[in-house]
C-alpha cells in the first residue's frame, strides 16, 4: 500500500535507466552522446518512453529540451526544478550529465510508486547539447530554454558533421525559427528552484573520501585561447644567451610565473585555477638544434569570483610586460573570452547540507571549477544549486567511476529537498 | 711581370663565383644545393671547371669529394689543406660553406697569377654533403673521406627524394662500394694542417663589430632529442592545484631550471649553450581547457668542454629528479646522442691571429657552436683550425649577410697562413 510520507526514490529504476544508457551509447571504446545527433537522441528517447510508463507529463520545446514533470496539487505556483544533461563528449563517460537526469525520473518514480504528489509541480528537465566538443557553443540547449540562444548559434557546424545546428535541429523536429525568434520556454518567475545533480569532475570528494559535494558556486572564466610568443629563430650552438630571443624560455616563465601567482592568491584566501593547457612550439620550424622563435599556447583561469579574475588578470599582464623585455620576446595574448560565474542561492544549498547530515551522508562544500547548464538558471535568477557526487578518474573519458552507492545517497538528498521545496 | 712574393688573392674570382653560386641556386626565395642532388653538383661542376681553367689539379674521391690541388715544389711534404662544404640547407643562404671553398680557389688563383709556388701542395677541399638537413646523418663527406663512414650510412634516405645515400651517390658517379670497404682517401700522417674558414652562424662578431673570429674550438653536443614527461590529464576547472600532475608546468620548471644552471655554470667560468628547441603538448589530446598529461620537448647542451656537459648533465638528471617528485610526472629523456668537441690547435690559431692583426684586421676569439668538417679532421689527429667571417641574420636561412669587405680580410689572413705553413 501506498506511504506518501516514506516515499524513496526508485533506485531500481536508475539503475536499469544508467545501464540501459551505457548499453546503446558504448562503442566499445567510451560513451557517445552526441548533441543534437543519434547517441543524444536516443538517449531523450529512452527518458522519454520511462516518463510516459510512469504516467509523467512530457513536454519539448523548440530546441528538443525534454520536460518531465510530476504535476503538483497547485499547477500555478512557480515550479520545482531538477535535471542536467544528456550528451556526452566523444568517447566520454555514462555518469557525466545523464546521472542529475535519472536521478530526478528515479525520484518521481519513488513519489509516483508511494502515491505521493506534490503542491507545486516538479520538472525533471533533460537539457541538450551542455557539451561543446560537438558544437564550438556552449549550453546551448538551456540557452535556449530561456530563450538566450543568438541566432548566430544555429549556423554553428557540427565538428563531425560538418552540419550546422539549424541542420541537426530540423532534422531532429526542433524549431530554429522559433528559436531563432528568441522564443523563451522557460521564464525566471515561474521556477522556485533548480538543483543539479552531477558526478564531481575533479579529485576532490574521492581524495576526501566523502560522498557529496555541496557547490559553493559555480566559477567563471577568463580565457586566452590563442596566445602566442614571438622571439627569434636562431642557431643553438652559435647564439650565445644574451643574444638570444628564446620563445620556449619566455613561454616557460610565463607558466612558472602564473603557477606562483595562483599558489599566491591561494594563501590570500582567493579561490581559483589557472591553466595553461597547450603550449607547442611551430611544428614546421621548431627543431631540437635551433632557439626556438614562436611558441603557441593558452590560459585558462577560473574562479567564482569575477575580483579575483579581475586581480590574476592585471598580474598576468605585469608578468608578461616584465618577461617580454627581459627575453626580447613579444608575448601576444590574443582574443579575451571567458563565461560569467554561477551564483548559488546560499539558503538552497543549506538544505542540501542539512539533508545531507539529517539522512547520514558526508558531505563537503566545494566550488564548481567546471561549468554547468545550472550556471544558466543561476544568471536567468532561479535560485539555484548543485549536489556533487563523487567520481573517480575524472569526467569526459570512459574511466569515470560512480558507486551506486554514492548516486543513491545524492538521489535521496536531491529527493527530500525538492520534496520540501514542492511543499512550500 | 708576375711577383710571388706579393701574391694576394684573387678576389674578383671569388666575387664571380660567389655570384654564380648564387644565381645557379637560388630559387625566388632561397638556396637549395641539395646533398648529392642536382644543386650541390653544379655548385662542385662550377668550382670544378674554374680550377681545370686555372690549371690546378682536380680530384674526386670515392664520396665525390673534390680536392683542388696547386702542386709543391715538394710532392711527397704533407699537404696544407682548407676548404668547406659546398651543399646548404633547403632554402638556406648562399655563404654557409661555399664560402670557406671560394677563399681557398680565391688564394690558389692570387698565387698562380704572381707565379708563385708553394713548399708543399696546397689542397681546396669542396665537401660534400655536410648538412644533415638532406640526409639525416652528420659529416658524410668528411666522414668519408677518412674512411670513417659507417656501412649503414649508405642506406639513410633522403628527406625529400626517399632515395637512399647509395642511390644519389650512385647516381652521380659515386663508389658506394669503396666506401662500404671503408676506403680513406685521406691519410692524416700526410696532412700538415686543415683551416676550414667559414662564416659565423650566430651575432658575436656582428655585435662586437669586429669583422674575423678566431674559433677556440669546435663544441660537442649531449643531446636528448625525444624526450618526454607524463603527467595526468585532468579537468582545468575542477582540479585544484595540489592533485595536479601538470606535464606542462613541469616542462616549464625543467626549462627555467637549465636557463639557472646554465648562468650558474657560465659565472664559474665554463663555455656552454643550452636549448629546449622543441616543446609541445600532444595536438590530438592537449585542450584549453584540460591540465596537459604530456609534453615532447627537445635538449641540446653543447660546449668545447666534455667535462662541462658531464657537469651539465649530472646537474640536468637532479633537477630532473626534483622536478618529477614535486610535480608527480615522469620525466624520460630518451636516447642520449651526441657529437665529441673538435680540438683546435693553438699553435694554428695562434698563427691565424698574428696574421690578422700584423694584416690590421681586428678579430676576437670565440668558440665554435655549431660542428663544422673541420671536427672531423681534428678528431682525425691534423692540426685543426677554423676563421669564422662576420655574418648578420645567422645561417640556414637566405638572409645570411657577410660583406664582401669582411670575406676578402678573411681570406688574406687565410693565405698568409697557409703560405706560412706551406713554406716551412
Amino acid at each position: 500500500m501506498p506511504d506518501a510520507m516514506n516515499a524513496v526514490p526508485d533506485s531500481a529504476l536508475a539503475a536499469t535507466l544508467l545501464a540501459a544508457l551505457h548499453a546503446q551509447s558504448f562503442d566499445g571504446v567510451g560513451i557517445n552522446r552526441d548533441s543534437y545527433g543519434a547517441g543524444e537522441q536516443r538517449a531523450h528517447e529512452l527518458l522519454c518512453e520511462h516518463a510516459l510508463r510512469l504516467g509523467l507529463e512530457v513536454q519539448t520545446d523548440a530546441a528538443l529540451n525534454l520536460y518531465i514533470t510530476l504535476p503538483g496539487r497547485s499547477r500555478t505556483l512557480p515550479r520545482v526544478m531538477t535535471g542536467s544533461h544528456l550528451d556526452s563528449v566523444p568517447r566520454g563517460g555514462n555518469f557525466d550529465g545523464a546521472a542529475g537526469v535519472v536521478a530526478g525520473i528515479a525520484t518521481l518514480s519513488g513519489w509516483r510508486q508511494a502515491g505521493y504528489q506534490p503542491l507545486r509541480d516538479v520538472t525533471v528537465m533533460a537539457i541538450r547539447a551542455e557539451e561543446s566538443a560537438w558544437f564550438p557553443f556552449s549550453y546551448i540547449g538551456s540557452k535556449a530554454a530561456f530563450g538566450k540562444l543568438p541566432a548566430a548559434a544555429l549556423q554553428v557546424r557540427r565538428a563531425d558533421s560538418g552540419q550546422t545546428l539549424q541542420h541537426h535541429l530540423q532534422e531532429l523536429g526542433g524549431s530554429p525559427q522559433r528559436l531563432a525568434a528568441g522564443e523563451a520556454w522557460l521564464e525566471p518567475q515561474a521556477i522556485d528552484c533548480f538543483i543539479e545533480l552531477h558526478i564531481e569532475q575533479g579529485p576532490v570528494l574521492v581524495e576526501a573520501a566523502v560522498p557529496l559535494g555541496i557547490v559553493t558556486g559555480i566559477c567563471g572564466s577568463l580565457r586566452y585561447r590563442h596566445a602566442r610568443i614571438l622571439g627569434r629563430y636562431a642557431h643553438s650552438g652559435a647564439t650565445p644567451r644574451n643574444y638570444r630571443q628564446d620563445a620556449v624560455v619566455a613561454g616557460a616563465e610565463l607558466v612558472v610565473a602564473l603557477q606562483r601567482l595562483w599558489q599566491q592568491l591561494e594563501q590570500l584566501g582567493h579561490q581559483l585555477t589557472v591553466t595553461v593547457g597547450q603550449f607547442h612550439t611551430d611544428p614546421k620550424q621548431a627543431d631540437f638544434s635551433t632557439v626556438a622563435g614562436q611558441v603557441d599556447f593558452s590560459i585558462d583561469m577560473r574562479s567564482q569570483s569575477p575580483a579575483t579574475l579581475a586581480l590574476l588578470d592585471q598580474q598576468l599582464q605585469c608578468a608578461i610586460a616584465e618577461i617580454a623585455v627581459r627575453q626580447g620576446v613579444q608575448i601576444l595574448l590574443g582574443e579575451q573570452t571567458g563565461s560569467d560565474a554561477g551564483v548559488i542561492c546560499p539558503p538552497l544549498a543549506e538544505q542540501l547540507r542539512q539533508s545531507a547530515a539529517a539522512l547520514g551522508h558526508s558531505s563537503l562544500d566545494l566550488p564548481s571549477g567546471a561549468g554547468h547548464d545550472a550556471a544558466l538558471f543561476a544568471g536567468a535568477g532561479v535560485a539555484t544549486a548543485m549536489l556533487f557526487v563523487r567520481n573517480a578518474n575524472g569526467s569526459h573519458n570512459p574511466d569515470e567511476a560512480m558507486a551506486a552507492q554514492d548516486f543513491d545517497a545524492a538521489t535521496e538528498v536531491l529527493a527530500q529537498v525538492l520534496r520540501q521545496r514542492a511543499e512550500r
